[in-house]
């Protein structure tokens, strides 16, 4: 996992959320990880396609972009 | 900021980039807080609609399906 549960639970708890299961926060975490690895494949295709060998932030927005469509 | 850059670094290593500037690190960590905001918000309103005050998984599970409509 790329993110532990405490960081997690501070998001909910910034929202007001008094109570998380740790189950919820487990969840949040998994859904964000696979988003995150469409972006990075994603930003990766893109900085290739540029010729480049490192990935760029515009890279990165470019991706999310694409993925939005 | 919720994601520091090292796990962030990690994650695009993982899908074999070799170079990653630190903005596009930075930028995918945004991005990634904002959706997180996002299914938090909804999973807390979903849990009230609910009449209880845990946010559990089925919250944030049925939030990401919300917002993807």
């Amino acid at each position: 996992m790329m993110l532990t549960l405490q960081p997690l639970r501070r998001l909910f708890q910034k929202t007001g959320a008094k109570r998380v299961s740790d189950d919820a926060a487990q969840e949040l975490g998994k859904i964000l990880e696979n988003k995150a690895k469409d972006i990075v494949l994603e930003a990766k295709r893109l900085s290739e396609y540029s010729g480049r060998r490192t990935i760029m932030k515009r890279d990165v927005k470019m991706a999310v972009k694409n993925l939005e469509d």
